[in-house]
């Protein structure tokens, strides 16, 4: 996959809440030496534990490849994100508060480093590489654990100062009451899995397993995978009355079960809309390492915006 | 008020359901000659017999001032409105279908013509010169018998073509019931005075009167009144947890409720947030000249593109 990298290769991390990813962007976008570890906790000194994870790996790429492979690094990190000011804010798994990494990173390692924030990063590779490259007005929503989502307008991300995109803490109507809900309380694949154990008792291995119910009829796994299906489109639904969205991305775990959730979704959505327009639903395209693709294109822009400067 | 308008006047026309304003808009920013006739309603024609009175108007403005004192139109319209290409895409009230004013209106007017939506341009005028105007991420939300909103982000008002706004069309928790209904419908002054005579079987004169007896205590009225602020809240959190929003600003008719709209508004978006950035809650600044300012605004944008051109 063309990056557009002309001239220079870019060490990119993507730090989740439970894994981190890393990798070399090389200059013709080839991804090399991809590597998982387990994110570092440290309640006591959280963005610390963190930062000096990257400073080892960083340390250990340098030493495999040779100078020059790579001349910027990037970061991006879950959580509320001041990507101007390249600062953690909050992360309520990973526990920091207003950690500047941005800064921080570039006094260690003595190289451009990018900071930005995981689901805006992994929305702004679909936009610019993946399924929602001819669209200006889309959502790249990331459906796992929990729920987020990168919005565009125009073709720009909203940032918001590190506040938009939180639809997963947006309201639903509750399935099972009166009231509302969070989304992500019905619609993540976290939620999915946790309902289904929580009506029927029964233990099962995540919200795949939940659809594999469904799909031989059983009654309590449709109700639970529907209950989600509508939320989502209710949500969806929102964003396209406000925005006038013309796409929607859906990334993140629950992704994987393709059609059986795009197909529903669409007709969801369909039936809730009235004169507004109708968006396209589609996978993502760069599945897992959409975060990492995004923080290495964060970092060839520093890069850019060093050399220019 | 200043609006900038350092070197040339322009005429403003604010074409709604009912009425259209009209008034010169001076090089000072002063109004001047500030009309308001019955909007022309033809089935057959309507795009053509709203054009036919701007046409009208536009000769006695002509003949009214001395040459020069304005020279480029602005023109508003309600509905779906294509600004890129200065069409009258859908109006349900008046009609049309793909009309397409500017290009009709520069043609028999003979100076340029800025067109656009009624509902973009007051919030347009409310970020230049109102109550928005110390905020990048607003939603300035006009309540009237219908809802819309003018979004902006960044500063940049978000378009999508004509789509967006559109949120007295996204949808609500149904007070009366389990299932979801349009914000529009419960939280408009239309609304508020409908749903009250639906309920009391009582005769009001508007959403002003069904406040009134709120206040008195009257219990039916309080419920109405509540209803619709929760609707009016659960659509900004909804607008908030997407997009970040920093600043709502209320216009309309219901604007004129004041504090006994705005306070417990706020207080119920507060309880509904979590994590989430609370947006500044006001009324709008401009009043019901607002769309006639954003109208100018736009005509004196029109006429930089032309000279510069």
């Amino acid at each position: 996959m063309a990056l557009g990298f002309a001239d220079a290769g870019v060490l990119a991390f993507d730090v989740g809440g439970t894994d981190m990813k890393s990798g070399v962007v090389t200059a013709d976008g080839t991804v090399l030496a991809l590597q998982r570890h387990k994110t570092p906790l440290d309640p006591q000194r959280p963005g610390e534990a963190i930062l000096e994870r990257i400073e080892q790996l960083y340390g250990e790429y340098s030493h495999q490849f040779p100078a020059g492979t790579f001349e910027a690094v990037g970061i991006t990190v879950p959580g509320l994100v001041d990507e101007v000011h390249g600062v953690g804010i909050y992360s309520a798994n990973l526990g920091w508060r207003d950690f500047p990494f941005r800064d921080l990173a570039e006094q260690r390692l003595g190289i451009p480093v990018a900071f930005g924030h995981d689901v805006a990063s992994a929305g702004s590779a679909e936009m610019e590489l993946g399924a929602a490259r001819e669209f200006q007005d889309a959502m790249v929503m990331v459906v796992g654990t929990g729920i987020a989502a990168a919005i565009f307008t125009s073709g720009r991300p909203v940032t918001a100062g590190g506040f938009a995109g939180e639809i997963g803490h947006a309201m639903v109507p509750d399935p099972d009451g009166q009231g509302s809900v969070i989304l992500e309380s019905v619609g993540s694949a976290g939620a999915i899995a946790k309902r289904y154990r929580r009506i029927t008792g029964t233990e099962v291995d995540g919200a795949r397993e939940v659809l594999e119910r469904a799909m031989t009829g059983e009654p309590e796994a449709l109700k639970v995978w529907n209950q989600a299906v509508e939320a989502l489109a209710f949500s969806i639904c929102q964003c396209v009355s406000i925005l006038g969205t013309e796409a929607v991305v859906i990334g993140g775990g629950l992704s994987a079960a393709g059609e059986a959730l795009l197909e529903p979704l669409r007709s969801a959505v369909d039936d809730a809309l009235d004169f507004q327009r109708r968006p396209v639903i589609r996978a993502a395209a760069l599945g897992q390492d959409a975060g990492m693709l995004g923080s290495a294109l964060k970092a060839r822009a520093r890069l850019l915006e060093v050399k220019l400067s």
